[in-house]
């Protein structure tokens, strides 16, 4: 299953990014799991330029990660702009929560960040994605209105409306198993998940060498030709 | 269908990321897509600090990503370091080859870059699983040695020995199935591979995605905790 995507919109520098720093401690201490996306739509830069990872893309990788036991970090190249859906079937998909930056123009639920301090009107083609504005002036419209310090009751807002009251004790474990077909990852529900990993781990128990199985990798090549 | 990964191995400062600043241009002219994975053990960091996504992520956020028109990255916190089988189903799937820097610990064929400007001797530990050597002197051990300029010799020995035989004629087609338990490739004779293959293909027959599967990648954590 994949999780819920909200999207933070609001003109430059409204301070988006400012309440998603107060938001996702708020929403990890509730035992959630978030991820963010930022989608940006000039100039494409993560890595720190010098890095060996860094080297490896400007050498031409189509692909470079870097592994540690505590976190990765992969930066790849796309040919087009990838849908949010896409990105989060792939990417999120153990995930609670994703809260998106931009993404405006899609149809995804909107949180609006408006700051008077800095521009004259909020947003002017709110529509029915809309689902609450944070502001440092009270706003009309008939939507929540929260100033930018009401980061509980923020949080509350998307617990209520976005996640599963069964999640919130759990900080869930990795996903169990994951499969891929032609490249691309298949989402597995609860029973597929079971079914699948329980089928591979019965049909390779008499192997020699599967006594103690921790982790399993299988590939396998289906193109005519091979048998 | 996940790529094969070959390891670059070698002291500290040997040329291992100047060798892949050489190798993958040199592999990207002759058509392949090519990945690389670095495993380092210590402090993870690869966004840059003040940047939003680093702010993100500084806040909490699981896994943070940058997405744009022409590439996007990820960073993301594990619980455990990650074995390199299970990083490259789940994120190299459609590429061609993956070379890794590290991962000397492991069955990896292996590319061992040596110095001897910097270091008075190579690795004390090479096994069968080397496959050349990249070096500045010439080394004996009966395996391949090239100096660090021949890429091109480089590229052929990784082509003819590990790159796809659709894009080298004559080759041997791969091997239909490949199962790794615990880091550890499983021999497969015919009856166990085609008993393998055959269930998973009827496993995942009627699951959305899977209509026509060329190729399948399929990872399982079996770790205790793990559902």
């Amino acid at each position: 299953m994949t999780p819920p995507v909200i999207a933070l919109v609001g003109k430059p520098d409204c301070g988006k990014t400012t309440l998603l720093e107060k938001l996702l401690p708020e929403l990890s201490r509730r035992g959630y799991r978030v991820g963010t996306i930022k989608h940006h739509v000039h100039e494409f830069a993560m890595d720190t330029p010098g890095k060996d990872t860094w080297r490896h893309k400007q050498a031409g990788a189509h692909t470079v990660m870097l592994s540690s036991p505590t976190g990765i970090g992969l930066v790849r190249d796309t040919d087009h702009d990838l849908g949010v859906e896409e990105l989060v079937t792939r990417y999120f998909g153990e995930l609670d929560l994703v809260l998106a930056e931009g993404y405006k123009r899609t149809a995804l639920p909107k949180i609006e960040v408006y700051r008077r301090a800095i521009h004259p009107e909020p947003l002017p083609d709110r529509d029915d994605s809309w689902i609450a504005l944070v502001s440092d002036i009270p706003l009309a419209g008939g939507l929540p209105c929260f100033s930018p310090d009401q980061v509980a009751a923020i949080a509350d807002l998307l617990e209520q409306r976005f996640l599963p009251p069964a999640k919130l004790p759990m900080a869930a474990a990795p996903p169990a198993i994951t499969l891929t077909v032609n490249g691309n990852p298949i989402p597995l529900n609860r029973f597929a998940s079971a079914f699948l990993q329980r089928g591979i781990l019965g049909m390779i128990a008499s192997l020699r060498g599967c006594e103690d199985p921790q982790t399993i990798g299988i590939s396998i090549n289906n193109r005519p030709g091979n048998e």
